[in-house]
């Protein structure tokens, strides 16, 4: 394994050069607020699993550079000596407040913003945007999967195909906090306190003299809960020797927990297994599928072709390489020095200001609101909370997976099942408040785009 | 940040169950090779680049499970205490053939091959398809950037988009490998020796009473290294501000770098911008392109466009997170207890045995043996070679990157551009030796995909 990396350095060289120069401008300390946001959802997704926020308040609150991490931004030959010396004593010192981990929330709504000198919030962009555009895609996607399931046990199978160990790690982070089965991650079982899940592999059974061999082995070392993998070479085959060890273990007085498909058509394979397990009176053994499922196939097995499966294993499309879509997420600069900035390029403009969401009891809608407006009344409650202050975090910032799970499961309940469809969702409507159009309008009015101009904002010629 | 991740928890715990099931059996010790292959290739890609291997190879040298591990493992209540003192013991003893990092594969071709005790091979199977899966993709993927691009910077922006720092990492790691020009990551230089690259961005511009001012605080620090962003409002006016600017330096005796697009038709505006910066007597200041870019895009820009670009950063695709494909990759057990092994299930049969790939110094074609035979002739080179030897490095598994981004150079010059091509590429010929589809044959007509039935790879009963 190579060396931790770290983490100061998790950011991009611009972090560093747009430091480097607001500090010889001597602006490095003007108060700035960034929105980290997504701004629009992917085709067939109706909502995001907001994720992420526990590592990002981790990175910010330990923020600081070693002394061998300056030491290797000094070789890049860049930076001036007093730059260095002024990164050395940099901390976060600035807020956040955000919608707390386990929140759904919709397109351009913020996940998070940060408030604090400029050269601070901007050096949290590269990290912030990497956490919690990875782990909003990941709690996403397994609250699809689990949609699709409609009750049955899904687990985190993705560990070898996840790119990476991190999106590992954060995968099975992320199956926790939206409440499916287990992973066959060991590592994030433990770490984050999720069902560990496995049974054997097609190798198992080609390292003994025949299937039958392999079963019975297994069966022998792991009794109840022995889930034999049925598809090395014939599944039909397969499944009679399952059913013929399960009840050589019951004459012991062991009843095994079930058998896997892998490959295959896996809805007329489960429903094969379930009448033969059934017919030899093993009503109570599990069939458990996997091999290639994504929320669609999963939703495919279940709400189509009614197969009697009692869980999936998912790899690859919970690991969201290839199978999940990328956020179109951002980060960006709506305050700077008590003014309210908007950017006006083409397709990306953004609301100006720091932002308050509302939302209806009733799920029927949104308000954007600009931070410090009051609620428009008591059928809304607000979305993002304050979790860090003056670089420390608060009671709320200090939430952990279990009470994030709760949060994320009330409002799972709640959410209305048009925007929970798997394929052409309902809109959620969010709509901006009438002061957050009227300061854009006015903004637009005078100077499109820019801050206005300020002689303190100038920069000391 | 959360504390680090004891390596060798990152299994799947079938690998744990499979380990205490041919412990329990008496069989943990006999010898497995186990061969990490692509099935298949993504449509349009028509090769692979092998990266990953030193990862690979220093988790297996540092296997081992410390006692804080074990009381997690033991948390599971699945394994009996013997497992738990077999598991504290447990080193990885076995040899590893693999090809360089940085060799061009094909479909079907082991990237490496695991030798040893079953229990040690089979626990390795999670890490090295993780890592093998994610740095060969992102290898790949980056070598087919940089051939879009003929010859023109690109450079890695991906951090904030690839799928945790794990993957922003070996990404910079992969970018080193195949040649890339640089990373916007900072500690993906500082760790693999790349050029750190970024300039601004548009907060920094927003941050300003206007762009003149931000672009004058700009330039005044970074001097001859300074790459204006030009599209914070309108482009074509951001060009010729970056114009008077460049021209204000100059007078200072200082000539800026470029200018930088980052959003709109990318193609007609680096047009007006090298047309501008031309005709204003700014010929050496260059025009560098990002927003949204893949190999598709470069190759539009530069092959159909002809537009005027010196560089490209590419962001989301690059880092592989819904841009790029899943390599459809698998670790598969071809030989135990001495004899060849294969798997026959629909759709995923394999080839028995373990192997070498040799390849004909034209490059017009592969041939695929079992690791025993010889050179067919000369006109053939061996790709796997030995580089752990029981469980330690050899000298060829302990090539650095800067060694292998001079395999890949050598390889990369020679691969016919019909192979290269970004769309539609020619499909490379691998053919099983004689003796593998013999091998192959006998095993089908005997017991169909099953080892030979042999009283010594039974379990004691």
């Amino acid at each position: 394994m190579t060396s931790e990396v770290s983490p100061a350095l998790l950011v991009d060289l611009y972090e560093l050069t747009m430091a480097d120069a607001y500090r010889q401008e001597g602006i490095a300390d003007r108060r700035a607020t960034f929105s980290l946001f997504v701004r629009s959802l992917p085709p067939e997704w109706g909502y995001l699993v907001a994720a992420g926020l526990e590592d990002c308040l981790s990175w910010l609150q330990g923020l600081h550079f070693t002394p061998s991490d300056l030491a290797a931004i000094d070789q890049f030959k860049i930076f001036p000596p007093d730059f260095l010396d002024w990164l050395a004593k940099l901390r976060f010192t600035g807020s956040v407040r955000a919608v707390p981990e386990g929140s759904i929330v919709f397109a351009g709504e913020p996940l998070l913003e940060v408030e604090g000198p400029i050269a601070e919030a901007q050096l949290a962009e590269t990290y912030l945007l990497n956490q919690m555009t990875l782990q909003t895609t990941l709690a996403t996607e397994a609250a699809r999967c689990r949609h699709a399931a409609q009750g049955r046990a899904v687990m985190d199978f993705a560990l070898r195909r996840v790119p990476g160990t991190d999106a590992g790690m954060k995968l099975a982070r992320c199956c926790r906090l939206v409440g499916l089965g287990g992973t066959s991650n060991v590592a994030g079982a433990v770490r984050y306190g999720l069902a560990p899940s496995g049974t054997m592999a097609h190798s198992f059974v080609q390292a003994h003299a025949d299937e039958m061999d392999a079963f019975r082995a297994y069966a022998q070392v792991f009794k109840e809960a022995t889930v034999l993998l049925v598809d090395t070479y014939d599944t039909p085959r397969g499944i009679e020797r399952a059913i013929q060890v399960a009840g050589e273990m019951r004459a012991k007085g062991i009843e095994l927990h079930g058998v896997r498909l892998d490959s295959g058509d896996l809805g007329p394979l489960a429903a094969l297994a379930r009448r033969r397990l059934d017919e030899a009176e093993f009503p109570a053994m599990t069939v458990f599928v996997s091999g290639g499922l994504d929320e669609y196939k999963i939703d495919d097995l279940v709400e189509r072709q009614k197969a009697p499966i009692d869980g999936f294993g998912v790899g690859t499309s919970l690991g969201a390489a290839g199978g999940a879509p990328t956020l179109d997420s951002v980060y960006k600069l709506v305050n700077f020095d008590d003014r309210p900035v908007r950017k006006t390029s083409t397709g990306k403009a953004t609301w100006p200001g720091a932002k308050q969401v509302w939302r209806r009891t009733d799920w029927t809608g949104d308000l954007m609101a600009l931070a410090g407006e009051t609620s428009p009344d008591d059928s809304y409650t607000a979305l993002l909370e304050p979790v860090m202050h003056s670089g420390l975090p608060t009671s709320r910032g200090k939430r952990d997976l279990v009470e994030a799970n709760t949060l994320f499961e009330r409002q799972w309940l709640a959410l209305p099942g048009p925007l929970k469809r798997l394929r052409t969702p309902a809109l959620h409507s969010v709509e901006p408040s009438a002061a957050l159009r009227r300061l854009t309008a006015a903004m637009d009015a005078g100077r499109p785009g820019a801050v206005e101009a300020d002689p303190k904002s100038r920069p000391p010629s």
